[in-house]
């Protein structure tokens, strides 16, 4: 055991494929996924920094990272599954925080073990670098299903997915970055010329209005 | 909805591949194992039928064709999960079970629910079908993990999931079909000259010993 | 040679490719066709038993799951190839004939070798069963270049083969099954949003046009 | 019709994998097996004009480059198929021929026709250039196959086809670049540390030793 | 080393992926856009040859078949470093036939040297052969671009890469084989019924209007 | 242009595979190396931490993320291009950097410029976060050129990059990360049982023991 196993554990996120069960003309790993939501992290922390926001970067980055490592224990239920049943969806958040202390303790050596463990819980809090994870992981899942939808893929699912990933994004309206990714990265991903336009762009005026609304 | 949805989601079984996370030189898909089983339990019916004993064809096919739909609607949860806590695993298997009820109502006819309800209900019961079921199933993964194994994969899971097969099929050895395949077809398998042999013929031999002196 | 030679034959049919020569978006391995075949011959003869209907059930799933086993021997020779030449035709199919004999002479054990001709030997005969197998499979090549139709694959091959499925299942109009399969199934795979939209209901509306007239 | 339908059609050659239904760890398409035939051929061709003899280059690009094109019109058959009936294989070739002859007259243009009757006749014929073609095509098949073994491919078919391949080789050993091949060429193969080599070095001696013996 | 390690490298043009960086529904290999740029420059040999131009076919097959070879040593770099600086170019152009040289010395045996010498030596000279070569590159571009434009693939660059082609092939419409395309297949290639069909027929019209001013 | 252009960037990193050229068992993409990069460079900041050092984070993320963005704009230029003339490998890095500034000057708003400009010059300096990265990244190269030895890939180029990747990792032998790594990581990646074993240890040994003279 001990640190070559994690490092060997890397290459496993590799081998892991998002949204398993559906036709995708691109497909996407684990590892790659936690590299552009730290990309997209990295951006958005800029833009809170721009705004006079102080970003604790190092917590920020971490989060980002590792917050989809655990995958690797859990494997990849399907959210309905999560959502099916609230009782359910406790009794597998805590699986999987066993599984990842019992991996910590087993494969990590002592003195690292501390950092580890704040390194794979959930990153998602409250803390303006934990909203920012929110958000980032939702933008990449957004990047995603819209590339599949301007391809021409006929699988509605991709339709659901960008509507969900663009309504959790304006939940955190108050964040400046999202205002920013609103007001000057949305018009440009859906401007172009490309299939089921009209229909992407429907679904997203929509959300943006229903946003809008509710500030006002 | 309706049974069209039923024929294209077959589909979706081809974009599932078996044991994500972890490097394979061949990839599997769930519709591709499941033609494996049905062919198999095909085969290890015609061992039982030859044999004297009545086996209800209609049922063994039924069973083996459709036992992994279901992943359709969960995902690949990793064995480890399963078992990691008792209660999440009845919880689990009800969420399984409410999610398939769920499909049939809103996606097949009326008129054919009661049988896609027997379809897709757990086919590994006391029954001799069922029986076979849980056998051919792990032959199909006892050649899979081979298959890694003797091109060389070097990580130890496929050795693990080997073992693992073997044991399971072992337990159904008052079947006449199981003490066919370890007198006939094990030695076959693991006779040529390949990669990591000595290895996979020693775990073999233990389990088949195992498996012998309990008879005795 | 034995039974662990056939079992991994199994695999094979992994390996091959359907219409290869042509860019397709998605790729169907002999094993998931056969999948899916199974599946859709299990669908129809659920319709025709609901008809009041006798379906010899076991009969049904061994045609559908063996149809396309002797692919391994004779390869994927075109389809033109085949009709090109009525002694060709002839010749190639006692060729295969023969050369399954061969295979189940030396790789099957003589007291299975009974089963196994049965379950080579052509399909798709005069019966109920054998009929629902003719349908079967070329619903599932009728899905495969929908999909490809759908995604906007430009290659006029899967138009052809699109018409061909449906003139060919059409012609088994006189089954239960084959009625419900246009009333009640086609009408959704041709609804919904997608590209070539227009072209493919024309070809469509047509081949049912032609069907109902000669009924009339 | 017409130029643009053939040079669409070289693109097809990308989609026809060799050796289908068989494991591979490397596959090569028929246009990478194309190109590599004809950079065999030109160094052969070297090879036989540097010992003094007269190469015909124009018919020897020609022959190589050209020479798997009819695999689009017949498909993938397998050789056991060809060799299971002498009747069986001039209908095949007849066929060929035939369908060749078709695809010329509907798809070339006239002031074309003559030309590209030349260039998809069958060009293993008895002129230098011929045999040549016949070496290179089995040259890269030996690399092909070598390359499986190398890698640990514990499928016996890549010992059968490396075999195979080499005995057709030494049976044109009057020709230099065979001689070149074997003394100068096939040591560099077989030297190294790889997989199976004892096994392949036995094989490949055989070969070379009854081919001196019948020289002696 | 020798000429085992030169035809072990033609499978190495099989791992280099045309255009990368970019979302390609349909990759290709250097070695398979090399058999193609042959089997192209095969055909507008013909035309010259039919309009009565003399065309040394040995030295239009060796240009056309060879001129990517060197891409192993040096790499895919991205056309615009390459256009950066005029110095850089120069520098990057002299590396690249130092490192053939070097190649040549080790690794082929003295007596095929100057052959190779040759072989490996930019091809696109002001020769006829070397013309021909300069289309047929462009022409294989045109076709790759094009196909992905065809099936809908978004990026932007895919454009760009087709009309480059396009007018970098006008520029040789004093030879009758560039007329041919202009007149014979172009229009073949832009006809049917495919996605984003305007744009790309405008694109084209707009390259054959202006280079037909010019000529008037 | 703008944000948008960048995130959409990212995913043309999914595009790229590394060590194109050589047959491989396993393919990494520049997004996934990058990911692995900056977990292996968090690892060890964590270990320089623990031994009392003070580690930048913000630094030390920064450059793991980001250090090979610029392949977008170069492509991947072959190792030994880079070497073969020292006023080339100058100019290959003015023209880098000169692109890296033109893509911000053109994509990124005036207002991240200065934040992207830092993120994009070389990260490997002379401070603790650059010596960390060098690491770092050979670490995760000799981690993929391990893969593939283990798995009995026979080009002998991955023994040459498993060698050139530890040799430099040595060089850094003055930082504790790197004696830990030597200390208690590389054995475990030595030990198991894998082909070409022997081989690997005695380069790796080599290799330390050089290092361990220089020392003493």
């Amino acid at each position: 055991m001990g640190m070559h196993q994690y490092i060997k554990s890397l290459s496993d996120l590799e081998n892991i494929i998002r949204l398993s069960g559906k036709f995708k003309f691109e497909e996407h790993s684990v590892a790659a996924h936690s590299f552009k939501v730290t990309q997209i992290a990295q951006f958005l922390g800029t833009v809170e920094e721009q705004a006079g926001n102080k970003v604790d970067w190092r917590s920020l980055y971490e989060k980002a990272l590792n917050h989809d490592y655990t995958e690797l224990f859990i494997g990849d239920i399907k959210t309905p599954v999560k959502y099916a049943d609230p009782a359910l969806r406790d009794k597998l958040a805590k699986v999987e925080e066993k599984m990842a202390k019992n991996f910590i303790e087993t494969v990590i050596p002592e003195e690292f073990q501390a950092a580890y463990v704040n390194r794979m819980k959930e990153g998602k809090d409250e803390s303006l670098e934990g909203q920012i994870l929110s958000v980032a992981d939702k933008i990449d899942l957004l990047y995603e299903s819209f590339g599949e939808i301007q391809k021409g893929n006929p699988e509605p699912v991709f339709d659901e997915i960008y509507e969900e990933s663009l309504s959790t994004i304006v939940q955190f309206k108050h964040l400046t970055c999202v205002q920013y990714l609103i007001k000057e990265i949305l018009p440009d991903l859906l401007s172009g010329d490309y299939m089921n336009q009209a229909q992407i762009q429907v679904i997203s005026q929509r959300i943006i209005n229903e946003m809008e609304e509710k500030i006002n």
